[in-house]
């Protein structure tokens, strides 16, 4: 056991940096490769997620092929010309001038999945909710885009596509879920806030709403 | 926009110690209490998590009363004497000598929703992946996580209850996803690798093992 103490305060702003500069990168892409030993940090990062029951059911498919990226990039595309019909008025303008992936110009994808047969059928923590492994697994994709923000290297996750697309280009079997695909690169600029909220789709909450007190909307 | 350079070293070094010193606590709580502006800077963290379509989907109940506390100690109790008796063998009898909350122990608890009609019935990148919006909260989550470990605040998250216990002890309307109950407080000591691998549940895997290129299970 180690004494738990707080970090020093340069050491908290490093993190609190971290957390409040990440974005979600689609268009700020550089083509340079990454390092490989600031990947390695950056996959062991999201290796140091927490896990239902220890059970790291995590995998991640590193995918640096153009003609493969082109074929994820193209089920990109069938699956938003679909995304964009469901929007109506400002909003279905706005949603087709909108970039929402880097697939090609991002020179690394990476599709993280889930098995759920990692640590056999019945897994501690997981008995009585079984979304607890994706969950596992959502939490070494932070852990990746924090890291990944510290080492000056940009992530998008990009999820409109058909799952049964994004398997079979990366000939995922049917028992493992696929829970993202991501896109890595190093980056020329970072926006200051959300790019939706900088370009008018949504604003950021008042979080002072989003807390209660003992129960369901019990005001403080 | 600014400019996306790398952290320098301390900052790096900061933000690796957060994730690679970051457990999941059960037993180490004290009963402090959590200052306030340490609370609230926390949740800021968690309010700055990725979300899908920027629909910030989560909610935070914050519950501190005993009473309370007591009740979802209890639905914890009800549920991990079923899940005990899904073990055999070895496993069983490590089981049930395994703490797995900290509920009482710990001053605060934090249930963490996700709101699925934040945003409208369509949402911006959920609209071919419905688990989008409690992947967000998740994310939310893991900031929550991280910054506590750097203000020095252990967090522990608990999963097994039926949710219907849950829902029913914090009044949470039908409509609003349980993701997760977690154990906030100040803590005496952490463990140096995770508890369930100390323990000899389950142990650390490979990361190598766990990185496919370009498809699954590719080897490099």
């Amino acid at each position: 056991m180690t004494t738990a103490s707080a970090f020093s305060e340069e050491e908290k702003a490093a993190v609190y940096r971290a957390i409040m500069t990440r974005r979600d990168v689609r268009d700020e892409f550089l083509p340079d490769p990454i390092e490989p030993e600031t990947l390695m940090r950056i996959l062991e990062a999201a290796h140091h997620a927490p896990s239902v029951g220890f059970m790291q059911p995590w995998n991640f498919i590193l995918v640096r092929d153009e003609e493969r990226r082109k074929a994820v990039f193209e089920a990109f595309s069938r699956a938003n010309d679909e995304a964009a019909e469901l929007f109506s008025g400002e909003k279905a303008v706005l949603y087709r001038q909108l970039k929402l992936q880097g697939i090609l110009k991002a020179p690394l994808g990476i599709c993280v999945t889930c098995d759920p047969d990692r640590a056999g059928p019945v897994v501690l923590g997981r008995t009585h909710n079984p979304r607890m492994d994706s969950y596992s697994t959502v939490c070494a994709i932070q852990n990746l885009w924090l890291a990944a923000r510290a080492e000056g290297i940009g992530v998008g996750w990009v999820s409109i596509f058909h799952d049964a697309d994004l398997r079979a280009i990366l000939n995922i079997p049917a028992g493992i879920e696929i829970i993202g695909w991501l896109c890595l690169g190093k980056v020329s600029a970072l926006y200051d806030q959300p790019e939706l909220q900088v370009k008018g789709w949504r604003d950021r909450l008042a979080l002072e709403d989003l807390i209660f007190h003992e129960e369901w909307r019990r005001e403080p």
